[in-house]
């Protein structure tokens, strides 16, 4: 092999920036693998859009097809994103006996098993660097740095776009609405951030986490998911209060044999790396058994941090092409992993966990003794109770911080309490985390 | 090759947790190199020593020779620390084709040259991730994570020991001989704590990053150095003033054909996730043209922790030799690299930053006006000054924080303004580093 030849899919943002590094830093990265990597194709449906890269005649094409079936060409990236025609290429991409760079969290968070198998079949490497927190390299820590290690835990901030509203609503005293506007204005939030707020994209990258630390399978696991979009000025002004900031987490947490997984927005002591992690960057706190604590922290998006990622999958795989291997590590973080290490899903209602708790309750007495009265019964102990002055409104915020419980035990307390007539609206809970 | 035979030399306290990660995790490690990793000899001068480990008979040996004359064993791991013997046997297990992983920063800062000279003759590879920042995987980040990416600048909190007496310093209000004898207690610091406060460790680690980063050669350029000796809370409580917090900061930044380096106490913007590394702490703050910012944080030193970096290296190298090849990433970020790029380090007299300056004068008419004189007659503007209350002395700190200044006009300056007959000691200056 005289040279390293890559056919590119999608020219969108990301791919722009990867054609930027590989022809601008070419010297660079041959240096950095022993040989060339030549951007052979470009594959993109719009040939005619200015993407202020000049790009040498001859390489781009609209037929993804013409890279597939290049046999020369050995590395495939693809930055089209969604689920299909991307999963297709891929699949094919990998029959043929190419490997494949991808930043597409949600196709391999849904088909990544399918996926990292053909891979095995074809013994061929898939980089996926790009597919959570851009550019910082997560994934590479997990696979090599971190390789010692049982990862106990990982907590992380893996929406910059979330991140983004909640810093604006904490820094700003935004409402939700506006904070989203403002995010959408500036570029970081989509026309429909669904994907984002509601959690989706940080469900995608979690499961990607778990498969690399425990080999959990891909797409199958039902794990608990919720967005930001039910927090209010109100809950911040309360985090504030009691020393804390909130921040839309993926966590998962191995337990024994089990292992708990969701998204929800967590509050943060604000001493906390994690809680100064503001605006549109991404962080990953890792627990492992021997280092303790690591946390990696950057850009999560963006055309070149996104890009750097994806750059540095194709030099992992170019170093290995250079020594004439593939797959150098081995497949063991499989999905059968998960079972032969005798792992299972926690079920959502077993978790426990300190939270905070709000109620809306009419302003009369015996109403703190009633709520508490049932929350003892479902053997919730309170830390610590706000509640203010007697207003204007007939409706009054009665803020607790509950010592551990159960979820399960939390969710039934609330439904028995939301139905006493003294409750004026429903009660909003956020579960607490002080990652160690 | 059926199995990766391993040496290790040194079984203090990382051997130590070497040998009881290869013990205890050696099937988890198998499947992640697709080798067993066998820890076959063990040599230290203190055969008696309990070390609350179980090692089968056999394997330890007073004579490291044994390790170094083994034909079977492919890697020797140094961890006796210091310049010799240590860089004898890396010489010798190099020649003899043997790789080798070491935490040694000292010897790599010192002698790296020539022992990454000999690797390149050998065909061996050196693995050295547990040699700065102990278990945060920085290495791997700039040799393989950020690869894509020119290093703009590196600002790193990368010792334990004087982050932890600045931490105590400005939380418990200690002095720093007191905060210095708690780390000691604690076992934070050493009886001779030279050469962790007064910098030398931080100048080591800062030479790796820029061989790392730069090809910088090792050992041969003057950097500039100071430690933490220096600070009083005085200075601490006027940092907190101005919004910021003292810390013990490696620089180095590519300016053009220069590259600045220097080793110094720095007050950081409080918000800074840098300034929020607390007690014995690392963190590596990495600005990358494509990345942008990147945190690198985690327990810079220990057992443990220091271990997961060594063990991550063998399953590197054991990575490598499970698939017949080694020197996989091409010995490009040699000291070479430094010249063929033409860079040069920057005089630390040309440096510019901005500055923290506290006078003590005598509390007369007048002084403030002579200061303030002899400074803009050196090109140096004042952004700020706080100038307290006439108090019981007669002398009265005058403090400052000036706008970017060239570091040789402010200690001419400084030089100048401490001849006045009003100035009563030696004026402070501590430089200000806002990392982006």
């Amino acid at each position: 092999m005289k040279e390293i030849q890559v056919g590119l899919i999608g020219l969108g943002t990301v791919g722009t920036g990867v054609a930027k590094i590989l022809f601008e830093k070419a010297e660079h990265l041959q240096s950095m693998i022993g040989l060339p990597l030549r951007l052979k194709k470009i594959a993109d449906l719009d040939l005619e859009k200015d993407r202020g890269l000049p790009i040498p005649p001859g390489i781009l094409t609209d037929r993804a097809q013409a890279i597939l079936d290049d046999p020369d060409i050995s590395i495939v990236i693809e930055l089209i994103g969604g689920l299909e025609p991307a999963g297709a290429f891929i699949i094919e991409a990998l029959k043929k006996g190419k490997h494949v760079v991808t930043a597409n969290k949600a196709l391999l968070a849904q088909k990544g098993d399918e996926i990292f198998g053909e891979a095995v079949r074809s013994r061929a490497d898939v980089g996926f660097e790009a597919s959570v927190c851009g550019g910082i390299p997560v994934i590479l820590a997990l696979k090599q740095g971190l390789v010692a290690n049982e990862i106990e835990s990982i907590h992380g901030i893996v929406n910059g776009t979330s991140n983004y509203i909640l810093t604006q609503m904490t820094e700003a005293g935004l409402p939700y609405e506006e904070a989203l506007k403002e995010a959408q204005a500036k570029g970081y939030a989509e026309a429909d951030p669904t994907l984002d707020v509601e959690g989706w994209d940080t469900l995608h990258k979690l499961a990607i986490l778990m498969h690399l630390a425990y080999g959990a399978p891909l797409g199958k696991e039902p794990i608990f998911v919720e967005g930001i979009t039910g927090i209010t000025p109100l809950d911040i002004t309360y985090a504030r209060e009691f020393g804390y900031r909130i921040k839309l987490l993926a966590v998962c947490r191995k337990d024994g044999n089990f292992l708990e997984a969701r998204v929800h927005p967590a509050m943060i002591p604000s001493g906390h790396m994690l809680a100064n992690v503001q605006g549109a960057y991404n962080a990953l706190y890792i627990h492992g058994d021997s280092v303790g604590d690591i946390l990696l922290y950057g850009q999560g998006a963006g055309m070149m941090p996104t890009a750097s990622a994806v750059v540095s999958d194709l030099v992992e795989i170019g170093r290995n092409l250079a020594n004439g291997i593939a797959r150098r590590i081995p497949p063991a973080l499989s999905a059968r992993g998960f079972q032969k290490k005798g792992l299972a899903l926690k079920p959502f209602s077993d978790v426990v966990a300190r939270y905070y708790i709000r109620f809306s309750a009419l302003d009369s007495p015996g109403v703190l003794s009633s709520i508490s009265g049932i929350l003892g019964s479902h053997r919730i102990s309170i830390a610590s109770v706000i509640q203010k002055g007697r207003g204007i409104s007939s409706s009054v915020p009665i803020v607790m911080m509950s010592h551990e419980a159960k979820e399960s035990d939390v969710q039934e307390a609330i439904k028995e309490i939301d139905r006493l007539p003294v409750i004026t609206s429903r009660t909003v809970i956020i579960r607490v985390e002080a990652p160690e």
